[in-house]
């Protein structure tokens, strides 16, 4: 029988729908791989990007030459542009805003073979360094309400060039599916005094059922109410609202957490398309007329990473509805990710 | 530039991102076919599906034979089971209930090659019908809290059988789109005693760039912040909130509004994979401890019909924040499906 679950983060149902295809091999098939002439995120191809804004060089190479380890460079074609001052209006009973924004592009390492699973954790934790301090720039841009850092990996999670890279996204309105865990994580510290991340996360502890890898520091697991098959959380056990404030240590646990991951979902499914995305509190400016941050709050969110394989299509329910159908229950989903070899290659 | 658009209706904003593909022709491709060797949906084989629940025959012939002209059967797979109790409960922060529902398939018509644009309106008009008689028939099932009916066309839409069909899935809570579409509705009428559905269809005839096609009964527009490229809605200009009380009249005037969407939608997009969803008032059984039905409400619901071609991927940014990037705007779609050439076939 298929079963309904509530996720009280992100307050929505969720179907698992057990009489769908449900173990891994049944979602490996042959996909499509984009290959290209002239890659522009090449290293010694600098030339043919925007202008970087940010980069790790440990050679005292100059900027938009290599020399660099991570190269971070505005989007070529934004979706929002960085330019101009917000013109917020309304549209008879609809409103309407400029595009106002920033589009970046993570390159996370010079060889266009090389994926972020096959990166070492150090070359990992340069990445997280490069998302930590555009973000920390980012912050100071009082337009900005949000700044979202994701990943597209493979064709079908969105992403058009192979070349190894992750994308930032700063948008001028809170985005609904951050202001539904916000709220969610308020509403629920305001009533206990404790943090619903924590708490989902020590349930999940106790249960053990979805648990993929706890080093200590990190746990990754599937939550009980996942929308995605083998959908994955990365949450930190040290109560932190900010990734922007993580130490070089935290840094370097996560960096290996992240490969960990990484690994043990291409292991499983076969190099999936997948998209992860960096939950982590946004800036606020909406206190004494000037710019304040989300660590002069409560610290009532809990940054977290999603990981999520593209595995299924959005179709009709899906869309009319707001719930996804998941066929893989996440306590077998956790039992395949915890089992699989990572010695063996494919 | 981009421009963000809130959607009232939706409660969600919308990128329309400018600087993306946008044209249909930037949107047509090759795409794969589904090919069936024996179809389980075409005439002269109702014994290789489930029983029917409701067909439309005119020659006095049995259920389960050949003489139908719509059929309608429960799902071979079905994603929730029309079995049992409901069983709700806890589980730690989380809850969980049995997936009680019912999942059926309306197979438009006996013959395989022919889609829902292909029918002549009175075909297209018997499977309104048959939608409304599941509909008022499930709505005496007091578990079920929706109802929702939609089609999916072509692989990238979900349909993983070719020959036309509609699908029916009833679900034991409110889906999250549905009641924030409901609760969008009730507190514009709380507040202006006026219907927001019929506010919107004003606001968006009276400005006319958005209007596809207005036939005094039906008005088919490209919403002011779609949320795809050429979506379109299909709304009455008679405010109704019951879809399942429509008269013959009205079905007849809707299906002749259908079919000419699909034609529409069909031509400039060269046969899209698409989703259509009907967004009608649910049942309501929350009253005097029986079963009510919502047209004993007031009536600040107003039924409609959503069309969505898929045309774009999910991608990290969209699972992130919950936004949607649509790269045609809505008034741009509108003239090209205005200006279409329905005589052309492809």
């Amino acid at each position: 029988m298929s079963e309904l679950r509530w996720d009280p983060l992100k307050k929505n149902w969720v179907i698992l729908a057990n009489n769908r295809g449900r173990r891994p091999q049944d979602f490996i098939i042959d996909r499509e791989k984009v290959v290209m002439s002239a890659c522009p995120f090449c290293y010694g191809r600098e030339e043919k990007t925007t202008h970087e804004v940010f980069a790790i060089r440990t050679d005292g190479s100059r900027p938009n030459t290599p020399g660099w380890r991570v190269r971070v460079i505005p989007n070529k074609y934004p979706v929002l542009g960085i330019e101009g001052d917000l013109d917020k209006r309304g549209a008879g009973l609809y409103d309407v805003m400029n595009g106002i924004g920033a589009h970046e592009v993570i390159v996370e390492n010079p060889d266009h073979e090389r994926n972020m699973a096959d990166l070492s954790p150090l070359e990992i934790a340069d990445v997280l360094k490069a998302y930590q301090a555009r973000l920390l720039d980012l912050r100071r841009d009082s337009r900005f309400r949000y700044i979202l850092i994701f990943k597209n990996h493979g064709l079908e999670a969105g992403a058009t060039i192979p070349h190894s890279h992750s994308q930032l996204i700063a948008v001028p309105v809170t985005p609904q599916a951050v202001s539904t865990k916000l709220s969610a994580c308020r509403e629920y510290f305001e009533r206990k005094e404790r943090c619903l991340i924590c708490d989902l996360l020590n349930q999940e502890l106790a249960n053990g059922s979805g648990v993929v890898r706890d080093d200590g520091d990190y746990v990754v697991y599937t939550p009980y109410a996942s929308s995605q098959a083998f959908e994955m959380r990365i949450v930190p056990r040290r109560h932190s609202h900010d990734f922007a404030l993580l130490s070089e240590q935290e840094i370097a646990a996560l960096a290996r957490a992240l490969k960990d991951s990484l690994m043990r979902l291409r292991s499983v499914l076969r190099d999936p398309p997948f998209n992860f995305v960096l939950h982590t509190a946004p800036p606020m400016h909406l206190r004494l007329g000037k710019p304040h941050y989300w660590n002069s709050l409560p610290y009532d969110f809990h940054w977290h990473i999603e990981l999520v394989p593209r595995l299924t299509r959005i179709a009709g329910f899906e869309w009319g509805t707001g719930f996804h159908m998941n066929p893989t229950r996440p306590e077998d989903a956790a039992r395949f990710l915890r089992e699989t070899d990572l010695s063996v290659s494919f």
